[in-house]
């Protein structure tokens, strides 16, 4: 199956009917959003893996009772670095020059930029950046949940703020940014798998400048 | 390839070899960003191709002088909604009514309770939601290039207000989130080619709660 004709089969699944993913897949759907790119190679976020029911169950309380986070085998939570710090950015070059085996100073100027442009700017600005960056993982990681015939439901209806005290986010200067539950969808309970997907005509979604 | 394959093949192509990248697959690619979910289905962006090489020549020497935007046979500009408006979120829902054979009523209530929502916020806590819309659609345009075996290179470093100016882009409520050169690697010219693909520990990317 390409990728389009992926895209054509998936849609945000409203009921889903409570058979577990293989973790083999949910692994393959992580490795996705881990491989994604982001801006200077920073990778500014995580993804939580939610199995536990009891919690599954606290987080649809917050989340407008979304029924999808309850009957889903897996649910990822998307999270963001609250704020870009010199220790966040020097560990990340750290990481990178020795996997490479670089010495520190090939990018000791780089590092030295980007701590500048990053701490002269407030802690929400940052974490806007950072959530930016794990909306492409988040992207990448639908993609590939779609070509492994994987529902998913992209969520962003939830209170950021009461998940972030739940999961204990800002212990680890995190903020949630999105929601995937993945499993398979109810083929006879969901009202919006028969709908035509629709989407703004091609013609005014595409400008071309020749 | 399975996308896995292909997110590890890809990196971001620092010269490209000048050959033009069939429009067939630019067309693929845009589709990819175009079938990409959003919040609420108001897919509140759009995808500017520019071919054009002076207009091409322009953009890098506000971009740092990047010279794949130079060499690069279509460059993808993602531009983003600059607010969302009644108006924006009607003839969203007036389309999709209209494509599924749907009295206008169906959705009401939805349309009324995201335009109380949305207009009750500033106009950039507005644009930095659509923006947010337009990197789903960037990662997943992205995931298409590389299984395509076309290069890309996400690109955030460039002067976004002198962009809009220049792509007149205020006019059409837009503003320019991020870039993409198309085209293909120059194997003996690319330092960022042959070194190796770091990513963070995945132990450390990975939060499991069972």
């Amino acid at each position: 199956m390409s990728l389009i004709e992926a895209l054509n089969w998936r849609y945000a699944t409203k009921k889903m009917n409570g058979i577990a993913v293989p973790q083999e897949k949910v692994d393959q759907i992580v490795a996705a959003a881990h491989l994604a790119p982001t801006s200077s190679g920073l990778q500014p976020f995580k993804v939580i893996v939610v199995t536990n029911q009891e919690l599954k169950e606290k987080i649809a309380a917050i989340a407008w009772g979304q029924q999808q986070i309850i009957d889903c085998s897996h649910l990822l939570v998307f999270a963001a670095w609250d704020n870009y710090t010199e220790e966040n950015i020097r560990a990340v070059f750290a990481h990178a020059n020795a996997e490479r085996n670089l010495p520190a100073a090939t990018t000791a100027d780089y590092e030295n930029t980007l701590i500048a442009n990053y701490t002269n700017k407030t802690a929400e600005e940052n974490f806007n950046h950072a959530a930016k960056q794990a909306y492409i993982g988040f992207g990448v990681a639908l993609a590939e949940a779609a070509l492994l015939k994987v529902d998913a439901t992209p969520m962003e209806g939830f209170d950021a703020s009461k998940l972030d005290e739940l999961l204990n986010l800002k212990s680890l200067h995190l903020r949630s940014t999105t929601l995937m539950p993945l499993g398979y969808r109810e083929e006879n309970g969901d009202w919006l798998l028969n709908l035509k997907k629709v989407r703004t005509p091609l013609t005014e979604f595409v400008i071309e400048l020749k």
